[in-house]
């Protein structure tokens, strides 16, 4: 039992970890959304663009290397996607 | 036109690679949280922790440096969890 919460106690230090980089990345990408949102602005371009959303679900099915399902890595991604579409429609 | 286009291509092809990185992180938070089930099925523990889901999103406004707002970082965490949770509660 005290064994068992060590190991626990080890597994969510590694997931703290990936946390902190996840965080980061995700909002690195946040940054680049905004800047082609910019430039979208600046060109008079659509903000939404299916095909490039589609290109962009594709692209992460492709990466995926599991354990996580196709499904489960789409999933959080229609997440991310969303907060991007709001973050390019609301900048100033 | 011509300039903005390319400018947007080439932050594309940055969130492509970003992506990247955030599918593989992820992934691996995903093979530490089915770690974290298997130990607990062993351990007879509860899969569902809710102060330890308060405090990944604890830590996870804590990592944030923007440009995301906490709500919106913790928006796409919230996904991250729910996918998480599912993935602890299925395994075999």
């Amino acid at each position: 039992m005290r064994g068992h919460s060590m190991e626990i106690a080890d597994w969510r230090r590694k997931i703290d970890e990936l946390d902190e980089q996840i965080v980061r990345l995700i909002n690195q990408r946040a940054a680049a959304a905004r800047a082609i949102g910019e430039l979208k602005q600046k060109a008079n371009l659509p903000v939404y663009e299916p095909q490039r959303e589609k290109d962009v679900f594709d692209h992460v099915r492709r990466a995926n290397p599991g354990p996580l399902s196709d499904v489960e890595i789409v999933d959080v991604y229609e997440r991310i996607i969303d907060v991007m579409r709001a973050l390019q429609r609301h900048h100033d």
